[in-house]
């Protein structure tokens, strides 16, 4: 909550304040989390797991592996650490405006350094490799071959789907376009009737806005934020039908398991598969625009065929090579997600130093998507992540979303016109199928066993590259 | 700040999870607070006090304040007299509603055992009476003698000072009233104006909406609420200015002790001593008028002799006899809290039983006030005090007017032209003095040695019964 107000509501001058309560949370929860006694109480019960059925001992497990990751590391580390990414943070925030990446390159290093020395550390308690120790902290039990394997699937094939579809959008007239202004209280009444018709329900969570949208909050009371541009509405839009596939997901998790840490969301690739399978599979598709169309014409007061539903959907599948992650579209999406998680293993393995960072982006981009940065700013610069010390989150997004197809496939093989009902607003469906097969399970099975028991087979690339060769090839 | 989230920014279905939340934490606190190693070093700390300086010592004494309050109850008693506080507020608000006293009247008796029985425990502790230790909680150091003094005065000179004013108002012609509706946007937006004109920071706070308007946050990021009525703007502006009141002293206590206990309000008194020296002694002043009036006039679009400050002006000094607390004006406020303070402390001394309550209230108004409530929710159901479990606090609002007033007369005469300022818009002389006097004092000295430094002389009534002849007699 205090991370929602932080970035919605708080005064600039509350800053230094807020980080004193936060720091005096985390440092009491890390406190119970570490006490001796807890050690001694886990121990316990791993000694009698016969006794527990399966969500004890998943909640037993997941306990272990929270224990795990907060024992592992001496408080001086965790504090050097908090205090390098600080200040590393806020240097890079000008670095990027400069274009300056030799500014930063020095904090860049420091960060890296503990890093190195955490992830060395925590490899030792969970039994991984150093860069899977870091991976287990947004996605547990995620392991490199699995990664490997997933991630040289799609730089095989997606290299020739991206030509073959941008020369089918080439040959196409250019889709029309929307001229503003759309006043944000119009963008943000339609945002919330649209998630309402979803399923979120205002009475446990809020809509707001803030720099870098998110969900936060807890499963009763669930925050997300967008932020607004009065020129361009489709974007804000669905930044907030992303979110609330976050939203869903923490509202679904299993209620009677509320405050244990099996009770928790899975982790972060299964988080963005939900975010996905809401904006990219659902609301991207030609049966939600048809449903949303008029709704946006009635409320912005359109006219003419720029709002009709093929001109949304026209507009919401164009793919075109960028150098922001930020700014693309599922196709070029994988590039950059691939390009970072190879760059920040290498960096985490010692074979790549910070300072060669830049010319291995450039390198990279160039292989994976066949362009070059015109700069650090669109290059090794543009993402927080690393600056921050969020180091092995990346391949998150992309697991997010080759699971979103596999699940979305599935759901559309069980529920038969799911497409038909989505035109006609009706999600229930598609919401039922989700909560029971991936809300309601928490952290009760691995990503792993949750993809397979909800979609029959192991996680794959094929659903996704069968979306993408429906979606912009047929 | 989760309180001010619940009540300003929370969705109705987060309630539960809310309250497990912030359970969590007063238990966590109340762990740290109670731990035997805080009380050796504070046992260790009070056998040096030689060697410490003025704020130290405060400093000092306030944290053995807050250890024999946390530390004087049982676990089993604090969390017996959480739940049936909040089983008998909730039960309240119907009973309230319904204007049925026999429906809450079991819950409160429960309430008010457990207060007794907390007020014995803390006695002992404290070396106090049982009342002056529920005092202690809201007024440090409060003393019945000196309550006693000071309302017995009140008692003696209000009522027919009453009579004079009320003969007064009666012979003139009714005051021009204004009629809306005043949208609520412009309303937030002049009151935002007004809070800046008199040094409320934006960068260190907010204003936004609540049922019950209060102050919140912490000093660098004040968080205050209103409620706007569309017929009536003028109700919200000067509830806003009340809680500017206590937003200026928080925002203004001192920054070398944020985090120590000294560094805190010193009370509920002197916290309401500053909302009212906004509210009644300057905002309420003519002087004021004649500087918001013109604002108020641009904003709304008004016209005419009705938005004159002298109108305003006559508007705001309006006084009846009225039933209800929180509709009373100035001068009959103190009978209000009077009766509830006679009545408290007869509960408390077990010579009044709840059974009693509505014929004891009923009798108390009609000799303080000399009129009688029509039913009980007119009556004693009306306050949420009692239900909730707040005992020993009503003193502090009219303890808050004779220290608003006596603070007022010296700021006076100290600052010459201060009235002139105020009309003028410049607030930031009278800000300075209470600054230097009041709010950089935090808890350094008791409630009694601040208003003693501050303006020369013990606390009294004859400052305030010279503010009421003056501002309803001259």
């Amino acid at each position: 909550m205090l991370h929602w107000d932080a970035a919605a509501m708080m005064p600039t001058g509350g800053t230094a304040a807020r980080a004193e309560q936060l720091a005096a949370l985390r440092g009491v929860a890390h406190q119970h989390l570490t006490t001796p006694e807890i050690g001694d109480l886990l121990a316990e019960a791993e000694n009698e797991t016969g006794t527990l059925d399966a969500w004890q001992c998943a909640n037993l497990r997941e306990m272990r592996r929270r224990r795990l990751h907060a024992a592992a590391l001496a408080g001086t580390l965790v504090e050097a650490e908090s205090r390098a990414c600080s200040e590393c943070e806020a240097v890079w925030r000008n670095a990027r405006m400069q274009n300056d990446f030799a500014a930063v390159l020095p904090f860049l290093e420091r960060v890296l350094r503990l890093e190195r020395e955490i992830a060395a550390t925590k490899a030792e308690h969970l039994g991984t490799s150093p860069y899977e120790a870091l991976l287990d902290q947004y996605e547990p039990d995620g392991s490199v071959a699995t990664i490997d394997r997933l991630f040289d699937e799609l730089a095989h094939f997606l290299p020739s789907l991206l030509e073959a579809v941008l020369t089918r959008q080439a040959a196409l007239p250019p889709a029309s376009t929307l001229s503003g202004p759309f006043p944000v209280e119009l963008q943000r009444r339609v945002g919330k009737k649209l998630m309402e018709h979803i399923g979120f329900d205002f009475g446990h969570g809020r809509l707001d806005v803030s720099a870098h949208p998110f969900c936060g909050g807890v499963p009763d009371d669930v925050r997300i934020t967008t932020r607004y541009d009065e020129n361009d509405f489709a974007r804000a839009l669905m930044g907030v039908l992303h979110e609330t596939g976050h939203a869903l997901y923490q509202r679904g998790l299993p209620e009677e398991w509320r405050l244990q840490t099996v009770g928790r969301a899975r982790g972060m690739a299964v988080h963005e598969s939900q975010s996905l399978f809401l904006e990219m599979q659902v609301c991207r598709s030609r049966a939600f625009l048809t449903f949303a169309a008029p709704i946006l014409r009635e409320t912005f007061g359109g006219d003419g065929p720029s709002w009709d539903p093929d001109a949304f959907h026209r507009r919401q599948i164009r793919v075109q090579r960028s150098p922001i992650r930020v700014d693309a579209d599922e196709v070029t999406y994988p590039a950059h997600v691939i390009l970072r998680y190879r760059l920040e293993q290498a960096m985490i393995a010692g074979d790549l130093v910070p300072a060669d960072l830049p010319g291995a982006w450039a390198e990279g981009l160039q292989q994976l998507l066949g362009i070059a940065p015109a700069n650090d700013r669109e290059g090794c610069l543009q993402d927080i992540h690393w600056y921050d010390g969020v180091w092995g989150y990346f391949p998150t997004y992309t697991l997010g979303a080759l699971i979103a197809a596999q699940l979305f496939e599935a759901a559309r093989a069980a529920i038969p016109d799911v497409l038909e009902a989505v035109t006609q607003g009706e999600f229930a469906p598609l919401l039922s199928w989700l909560r029971e097969r991936i809300h309601s399970k928490g952290s009760l099975l691995s990503t792993a066993e949750l993809v397979e028991s909800a979609t029959g087979r192991p996680l794959g690339t094929a659903s996704f590259e069968r979306h993408l060769h429906h979606r912009y090839l047929d």
